[in-house]
């Protein structure tokens, strides 16, 4: 591992795979399992920095993809790098623009050099090479960084398949070697679609590659819950146990409270973000649409268990007045607290690990079924 | 006065009628002359109450005719009135819709019974009576409450401007009679368009009638700037020197600057945070149109001498990326400064003021010109 971040498992579950441990980073230790929020854009989506810290956030997922064409990194690189831009001191890491690339931009045709792509903001025309892959994921300077990889849509032949995880290894060499800063911990990703052979080979030969991390990518596009399970069942269990396991992308709680039972110990997702903005709220058990009429005169709290500051300063009522006027601080309240939902999951979920009681944990949580449990 | 609210003069300029003051609250006291943020649908748009505070903000103006329109006024004093409901514990005052309807529903008539109107949000039909314009503003249960008024548009001859002033003294009558809280300080409205008869005439009649403070209404509603000023130097002549001056609606910087030399004591206006919200920034002396691409790799902070968050923490790059970005936060930082330019420029009044040396700051503020300057 490089001298930048540092990884320590710190305590196993007893009947699963589950573990705590700290992920150690040159802006702050990082309590694994960690959930990441998506900042987007340089931005949690109406959230200021202060926000994310009072909520328990210790770590942010910046993407590459957006950065690079707006505002570009190399203006994110004469500005001090991503942290300072956006005014956010703790651990932060960017994604290679794989993935982004791979659900937002008009054309995408990949070659053995990189993908070659149309912006999704002027149309103009892009070509990510494992190189420049690295080169502003170095300029944006986050503490961890992703290789390039080929993430092939669901449903794809193994052939397909196949040939994505060739050039997700390939490329995977390439950045590893066009890597410059030793600050910066590089990890592996490892592709394969559905195809549990494809996926153990390509952790067992990123594994001989050596990376400071390994994530599970390509999942979360479309395919049966059960099979996302599988596979990261499957290719955790090849990967090193002294090395973090990030499974990308995957985000509804009980999503991750079940990967974390495989030993999954990193995960982003636009969830809690992106449902707060269209008024569904994550609380203790109950689906909150806040723009329904019940709660019109509904002076409680959003969450009586929950003590993140929309519910310890506002009810359900201005809440969901806030959305029916199309009101911006509707947006701010709810990220704010479905933020805070999620890091309160991740306490629960480190404290059961900690009591060797993490299998009943996820049992309650999975039978106690509702909101948190939908897809 | 009622026991609610007190107001003392505190120091007098040596050459204008400029002066400060304390306005005592239930909500705690507010230095004067003093500008109020609008906080129409009951918050500040992109802001929390503690960034206000943060950024000096001692009260805060609502709207009557939105509150009662959306959520309505019923629920609100269920749920423990305004300040409770939008979690703000410093001073408050409503307008009394008078205003907005003039500028926002669709149908407006004015009757001698009061106005009735459509409903900018559904077109439902509405008459807002003085009784119920007092009933609504007792439920929001703002430190200062406001009279109906019946707002003509500029430009309306002699006979409908007395006609208005007729009817908006009869309702300031009934206004009285119908106001309950004690705690709750009542401000009469001087209307008569640009006709200085009508308008010291309207002064002497709610002089006679008492009031805890009173307002210019009826301005800025497209009248020549010149004559406005004229206006408010007639009529402030006119009012009680040991009640609060409240000119409503006008707000650019040279404005409120010019006005409180005439002895205007309070200010509202959405201009800071409107034009927040289209990129438009105060700064001392330069306009700062923040989308403009000379800013893409400026990493100077909006405003040097500024001690605002967005000036201490980001910059300019930063706020541009986020203009162009349409990202949200973009909107917060923009608000907090500008309210914070906005306060200080308050502060900067008083401490002229306090020096007697208040004509001297106005010279040098219009001879500076520039963007503050502007309409």
């Amino acid at each position: 591992m490089d001298q930048g971040v540092k990884f320590i498992v710190d305590k196993k579950d007893l009947s699963t795979q589950a573990r705590t441990g700290v992920l150690i980073t040159p802006h702050g230790a990082v309590s694994t399992p960690v959930f990441m929020p998506v900042g987007t854009q340089g931005t949690v989506k109406f959230l200021l920095p202060e926000m994310l810290k009072e909520a328990g956030v210790e770590m942010v997922l910046g993407n590459t993809y957006h950065l690079y064409l707006r505002p570009g990194h190399e203006i994110i690189r004469k500005l001090g790098g991503l942290h300072t831009f956006m005014n956010w001191d703790r651990a932060l890491l960017t994604d290679s623009g794989g993935f982004q690339v791979y659900s937002l931009s008009a054309l995408r045709q990949v070659t053995e050099e990189g993908i070659i792509f149309k912006s999704h903001i002027d149309g103009s025309k892009h070509l990510i090479t494992p190189e420049l892959a690295m080169n502003i994921q170095e300029a944006l300077g986050a503490d961890i960084v992703m290789c390039l990889d080929d993430c092939p849509p669901y449903g794809v032949d193994f052939a397909t398949a196949e040939r994505s995880v060739k050039r997700t290894l390939k490329w995977a060499h390439l950045c590893r070697e066009a890597k410059k800063l030793p600050t910066q911990a590089l990890f592996g990703i490892v592709q394969g679609a559905c195809y549990p052979k494809l996926r153990s080979r390509a952790a067992e030969e990123l594994k001989v590659m050596g990376f400071d991390g390994y994530a599970i990518g390509g999942l979360s596009v479309g395919e049966p819950k059960e099979m996302m399970f599988e596979i990261i069942a499957h290719t955790a269990a090849f990967l090193p146990p002294s090395s973090p396991r990030y499974v990308m992308g995957a985000g509804m709680p009980v999503d991750i409270v079940r990967a974390v039972s495989f030993g999954i110990d990193m995960f982003d997702c636009v969830i809690p973000t992106r449902c707060a903005r269209h008024g569904l709220l994550f609380t203790n058990g109950e689906k909150v649409v806040i723009r329904n009429a019940r709660y019109r005169e509904d002076e409680r709290p959003l969450d009586e268990t929950c003590d993140c500051y929309t519910c310890r300063k506002y009810s359900r009522a201005y809440l969901r007045h806030l959305f029916v006027a199309k009101e911006a601080l509707a947006m701010t309240l709810a990220t704010i607290h479905n933020i805070r939902y999620y890091m309160r999951l991740m306490e629960r979920i480190r404290e059961s690990i900690g009591k060797g009681r993490y299998g009943e944990f996820m049992e309650e949580f999975i039978k106690k079924g509702g909101w948190e449990n939908d897809r």
